[in-house]
């Protein structure tokens, strides 16, 4: 059981937006609408990803990682939520 | 007409895969996947959506803000993608 | 003769500022201050550059490349501006 | 103590290299240097600044957030980990 499971619902349904959101982008360059209205939208996306991404980053925090270091320490846990983190700030 | 006409099929095909993307990320979480996994699949998504803005941002300083430069100085362009910049780069 | 001439001043007294944070995070760590007061002080940091980046983008693109757009078409002009900024944006 | 004292010589080596980075770019600017080498610069500047960052947020996990997660479940240490990491991936 990972540490999402609580809020599963909430983020499957931040992620039906953000597909909607792509398709929109979609529609908005065949109908060949103004190039800095679609990086506006884009932008947005990217955002949401974002937070998508921030709220697994916590909950894996408060599930997997605690769990790691309450148990043994957690140094490889950390390890690799730290590359997890470095990887999505790039 | 827009500076993405010519890359405009590119650029859907692109956002279709990044759509496909997100509902794969929608199925990780639904099979309970391991949390770093998904956040890998989120930075991709991030990465694919930025280098389609980055397509469309260059298309536009090519077209739309190369023709304003040439017909009138293009002041107002280059605020506005000096925006689109500072708002995507956030 | 730059884009940046006119702001000259103005940039190098932020980059001042700049130097002055930075010098104050070395002070933080030798003081053994909190590690998270320390983190918000690098993200001001970044943000600070962030923005004397944006300026000399805006700068270069008046100056530079509206230059090379109305004499030649700018179009080696624009790739190196793409560049630049898909690499301020990583 | 914090998590970051095993690392402090490094991290003040790198500061006082990002501070003489900092100088470098305001000399660039006094000599009209050409505008995409100074951004070239300063994303320098920002990714070791980033980089920093993340040694500091790794040292601050494996010490006061572990030890906060041993001793009493790490509720508190946990949120400020995620607020800093949010501020500074902006």
């Amino acid at each position: 059981m990972h540490g999402y499971g609580e809020v599963k619902e909430d983020l499957i349904q931040r992620l039906r937006r953000i597909e909607g959101q792509v398709r929109g982008v979609q529609k908005m360059i065949e109908e060949d609408r103004y190039c800095v209205d679609i990086l506006t939208q884009l932008a947005a996306i990217r955002a949401a990803a974002h937070k998508v991404a921030l709220t697994i980053l916590e909950a894996h925090t408060r599930g997997c990682v605690a769990r790691a270091i309450q148990s043994s320490g957690g140094e490889e846990a950390i390890t690799e939520l730290m590359e997890a983190i470095e990887f999505f700030t790039k």
